[in-house]
């Protein structure tokens, strides 16, 4: 124990010296779509029965109206707007994937730098800035503790976004080393989130949490709340607590080196990205001439054994089971032609002719598959076959979305979740954030006027 | 698995059909000494700088003055009293000890139930039973994952208290079986707290968190914000994810035959437990005639090894330090024959004569002695020995403080942390809290009237 590495102090001390200047354009650009598919999913989010709830009991508790409910003319105080927002990005899941981690980065950490950006000065590349840095915080910290940490049920997303957060709400306040550590601590104690409580509501208080903690926990430090000097590393800190063998190490080598944020990718479909090339295969599948999916005896699915051990479920009983239901995906994406947020609703899943394709389905593992890759046959009664196979799926690292694409999904989803925004000018103002005066600006353009 | 009792539905149905009728006598009046000593800590720690900080950040976030901060004259929301009330309790760790899990039960939900009290109507009984049962969750958790729960470097009352509080403000919500579930849900989604925090402010976080997250669980869950059927036992809820082995059947095996709350002791002093009999040994002995301090020689304390493994600490730099430092302890009650708050302040573990007399300190390991019990011995320079055996301290089980305790402990306490409380009304209020038909009242007689 005595050679762990001082990580709580390094890393805040990380925080606190990296400068605008220190950020290569690629990092800076990968953050800016990083934000455009966050504001895209809180779009799609913002009337969620869930956050509908939420947003009613969060109202008797407001204590003021500062800050901006993405997609909505009610707004709220800086802690509810934080947290509000962030269980509405993540709340389909469709939002952004750190690909070595599973997080979904952006969720926690954004909505806590806009909310602050809306109740001081803010420049946009000072709310860049201190969204890399939280993000960076936030992933290395998963790193060292993956993959034993979510398979052992906890909500990655959540316990690791508090301290996103944190980091980032620490640097855009201008803490000092002592105090960005203080603020560490303070999130070390709120830390929570648990695997069981997907699919349901409860899970979007974790993540809300994971915003609105870590703006507390950094806010709390500036006034001088003081925690522990190793909430991360110490014997009873975050990582041995929540990890099991952590490699202390990997937290801190490479810091301002290299980026997690560019291990970011950014979702087609609303659903787990081992379904990307199986929604892709089928939904070429379902453009060839003279197919007939009443004719289909049989669906094959090779591909890596992940694949199977993911997807390979009960028929879906709510949308968010059909999110990870390859049967579904399938399904839907044959019967449809589309795999948007409507084909993975509460609805949709109860589609008797949907059922019966998925009925049959079958699973062919194969070791030599990538992750993003998968091949879909159908077996047709009349003996014949169509088959498509897909190297790596949209969406994956190799192939990700555009910069067009991530605008289009804003548009999609900005009309989709009824959130009266208007999404040229967002998308453009975030694409520009770095150039931006006033980063707070942004959140105005995210609903109607009215 | 498929053996596991479908725990959350068994305690969820528990807390519902549970009446005041069938909560025996001895059990009610527990209850009511736990609330005693819960306003006696309380007003302690009402002043506190972890205290003064946190009520100053969340004063910017209140959204009404409708709750009593305990010991003071502001006042604030539902949520923020919870939080700073549950803080204030235990922030010196001098309230309740449920002794099979080191849990401090009360701080996490008679915060919440009190706060709850002063928004709407609710008679004295409903409150004491709805906090008898959030007791009883919170402990039988406890229970079920302990001792490796704690060891591994949870803080048990935040963990396990979040849980508490919110089934005793389902309780007194009056939610049915379904919401009463949801409830536990929505609080298995914010458990947290690390024992590396302890002696710092951040752990006050956790505390706060886990009396204000439980009661927003609950009226989130009367809204319909839905959590997982099995957030306690399921495959990666509460239990698994924060237990080892965890006793499933020893959760619902005697619900309402055995009560939790029995088991709940009470500290005559402001330490870890494992002290009190040193502390009353060394009180005894600096009381008889003609001792002389400063011809201490050497002080060997014998005791079971925990006290040794618990207390043999290098000097004490803080406070809090001291409340966990045989050699502090030793040496303040034979200098000053007292050991209240003020013996174990910052101020008083700088004292070189409180240093230099525990520099003499030896431990004696001795099985045969139980964790109640201690010796202290004097060897005096003139080659004369001094000694006191203790069998039970005050405030262990065997030797529990009498009501009267309690109410002297509520008095000095009040005045300690100048509260401007009127001691006798307040405490006579609690042992007559079954008959009150306002229990939101009796928090206005935590603080002066001006």
């Amino acid at each position: 124990m005595s050679t762990t590495p001082p990580i709580s102090k390094a890393l805040a001390e990380f925080v606190v010296r990296t400068r605008w200047e220190d950020i290569p354009e690629a990092v800076r650009h990968e953050a800016k779509r990083s934000l455009v598919n966050f504001f895209a999913c809180a779009l799609a989010g913002c009337r969620d029965p869930a956050l509908v709830t939420a947003g009613k009991v969060f109202a008797r508790f407001s204590s003021s109206q500062e800050c901006t409910i993405i997609g909505r003319s009610e707004r709220t105080d800086l802690l509810h707007a934080a947290a509000l927002n962030a269980m509405a990005a993540n709340v389909f899941d469709y939002d952004d994937t750190h690909l070595p981690t599973i997080i979904h980065p952006t969720a926690p950490v954004a909505p806590a730098l806009f909310a602050l950006a809306e109740t001081r000065p803010m420049l946009g590349e000072d709310l860049l800035l201190a969204f890399i840095l939280g993000v960076e915080v936030e992933c290395r910290l998963g790193n060292a503790i993956s993959p034993w940490h979510y398979q052992r049920g906890w909500h990655i997303t959540s316990t690791c976004g508090v301290f996103g957060a944190a980091a980032a709400v620490a640097k855009a306040m201008g803490l000092d080393a002592t105090r960005t550590l203080w603020a560490l601590g303070n999130a070390s104690a709120q830390t929570s989130g648990l695997v069981e409580t997907l699919g349901t509501a409860s899970k979007s208080m974790g993540v809300g949490n994971a915003a609105s903690n870590g703006l507390l926990s950094a806010m709390l430090a500036a006034e001088g709340f003081e925690g522990p000097p190793q909430p991360l590393e110490g014997a009873r800190g975050f990582l041995r607590v929540m990890g099991d063998k952590p490699d202390f190490d990997g937290i801190v080598t490479g810091l301002g080196e290299t980026w997690e944020i560019q291990k970011n990718t950014y979702k087609p479909y609303p659903c787990g990205v081992v379904l990307n090339p199986v929604i892709e295969a089928c939904l070429e599948l379902q453009k060839t001439p003279g197919l007939d999916v009443n004719a289909i005896e049989r669906i094959e699915i090779t591909g890596h054994p992940l694949l199977r051990e993911r997807t390979d479920r009960p028929p879906p009983k709510s949308g968010r089971e059909a999110q990870v239901s390859a049967r579904h995906a399938v399904a839907v994406s044959l019967v449809r032609g589309k795999a948007g947020l409507d084909e993975f609703s509460d609805a949709c899943v109860t589609e008797p002719a949907l059922r019966a394709l998925g009925d049959g389905l079958a699973f062919v593992d194969d070791g030599s598959y990538s992750v993003e890759g998968a091949s879909v046959t159908l077996r047709m009664r009349d003996g014949q076959t169509r088959s498509r196979r897909i190297q790596a799926a949209r969406g994956g690292p190799e192939k990700p979305l555009s910069d067009d694409d991530l605008a289009q999904k804003l548009a999609t989803l900005a009309q989709w979740g009824r959130s009266g925004c208007v999404p040229t000018p967002l998308s453009n103002a975030l694409w520009k954030l770095d150039e931006s005066n006033s980063a707070g600006l942004t959140m105005s353009l995210t609903h109607s006027s009215k």
